[in-house]
């Protein structure tokens, strides 16, 4: 941040109207988890929380890019700004991917209403966890009315998801994703809506029965919300309007619930924890002296003390 | 701990004379995140660091109890007192996992120097990484001298158990866990033995072979140090000596050239760390009033703030 154009405020206010690259220059900051970060999460604090974030989680193969691809059509035929922020949660953060990442969704590439970005999230201060939110936040000050997250489905990654957005999406298909993957992966308890993809494919029915059988029989994070189980075509566009109405009333049901603002509280403490717990880190990390972290753990590997005893001193 | 003879003192005392029963009411307290663990572990620190404490993982099907049960009896043969922790990566907390697992190992059954003990370690306070060095230091109160911590390699587990261990022993097994496996799993980087099980299977000498050329290749945590492939046939001891001779001589390269104590303090680092975060987190998520996390929270999904000045706020 050498130009005087391109400090935090010039940023920011140039992302407000609209501008992809001040865009991708402020997610980038996210991304190295750059010490102008603070200040950039400051000046975007107003426009906080504008956008409806879905997450579209799912084993490979499903046809998660053409399932986006299509919801982004249905969106912007509806007149909204959208955001899309394609997470990979097992690269480590690659700090120069490229607003625009418009390979993957050449239909958008003209659309000055599609921001599209990648990210890759395994790094510092939490990863996909707390670079999504505040990746979001870029997107909320661009003025993206929806900001879909899709990221594939590896270990603990479509959990996670869950955490992050109001409403999550499961996508699964016949053969490559079917309800026993669904279970083990742990997204019975977390999805609002569970799309079986491909449903011009044999199986695709037994999918969508064996997976209510399942929902039915699993105890769900929210009790109230009974997730349909849709059927789409996504390479053709079938069903993607149900699946944009289903949002619709999963939204609605936030809202007049409460359950919008509990999953957005929940959010928020896990967010200020892990930035208040990175700050600790770094500063434990760098201290020195008699009290420090350094000295502390040579304490406790010569047996003069204890690992909660260190830590009651650390804290002090 | 409501009856005297129950109290932390007493306890420790016990388990010191290597009462079993003692022993395993301290790993329970270490499993439950009990309100007594920071006295206990005061206690325990005195005894803290003096066993070599040896981690064995590797992919399902390789032969792992086999090969725990082999070394076990290969060091009661050179007359050492052994303990064993068994590790389950993905269960929640157990609780009630009774010392003398000793159906796994039948043949140590009633051999007073062996203490064997199963831990699920999906739980509160980071889990496996903290819950297994309290767990080691109860058994070196117990005057054990080499620590076996066995668990099955699933997801981070391999790789967190290396940076547990003093000395890493991964197992594959020709067909089950290939070296191609290995690699997936990340544990080219951290093992500090590499065992071929079943080596009277086909493919055995292929699997050594291919380990040692990836091996070669790969950036190493500790380059003083060229990790030996070996051959074994656990379930007719076959090869076990070796194995306790490599790690004999793994242990002295430790001594002479420094990295024991780098790893063991970069291990009570990242002890201190989890417990001094555990410590914070309950304040933080019991606080009340208008700087607590529920109340910063609130202000965040507001946008009235945002994360980092929040957590600025809340480590004032």
């Amino acid at each position: 941040v050498s130009r005087p154009s391109d400090s935090v405020p010039e940023l920011v206010s140039r992302a407000r109207e609209g501008d992809p690259r001040s865009v991708a220059r402020l997610i980038s900051l996210v991304e190295q988890g750059s010490p102008d970060l603070p200040a950039a999460m400051a000046a975007l604090a107003e426009t906080s929380g504008r956008a409806h974030v879905v997450g579209l989680t799912g084993p490979p193969g499903v046809g998660k890019s053409t399932t986006s691809s299509a919801l982004v059509a249905a969106w912007r035929r509806a007149g909204l700004r959208v955001g899309v922020l394609a997470v990979d949660p097992s690269s480590p953060f690659s700090g120069g991917a490229l607003l625009g990442d418009r390979v993957r969704m050449s239909e958008h590439a003209l659309d000055r209403d599609v921001l599209i970005r990648s990210m890759a999230a395994r790094g510092h201060l939490g990863g996909l966890a707390t670079a999504t939110p505040q990746a979001v936040r870029v997107l909320e000050a661009a003025g993206c009315e929806v900001v879909l997250v899709e990221t594939v489905g590896v270990g603990q990654s479509e959990v996670e998801i869950a955490g992050l957005a109001d409403t999550t999406l499961v996508l699964l298909a016949p053969g490559a994703g079917d309800a026993v993957q669904a279970a083990k992966a742990g997204v019975l308890e977390v999805g609002d809506l569970y799309l079986v993809n491909k449903a011009d494919h044999e199986g695709a029915a037994g999918v969508r029965r064996e997976l209510r059988s399942m929902i039915s029989m699993t105890e769900r994070r929210d009790r109230a919300w009974q997730p349909p189980v849709l059927l789409t075509v996504a390479s053709r566009g079938e069903g993607v309007e149900e699946v944009v109405a289903a949002v619709d009333r999963h939204r609605e049901h936030l809202r007049t619930s409460g359950e919008l603002g509990r999953r957005r509280r929940r959010r928020a403490t896990e967010e200020i924890e892990a930035v208040a717990i990175s700050v600790l880190r770094r500063r434990w990390r760098d201290g020195a002296g008699e009290q420090s972290l350094a000295a502390l753990s040579a304490l406790v590997v010569a047996g003069e003390t204890d690992p909660w005893s260190a830590a009651a001193r650390l804290l002090d």
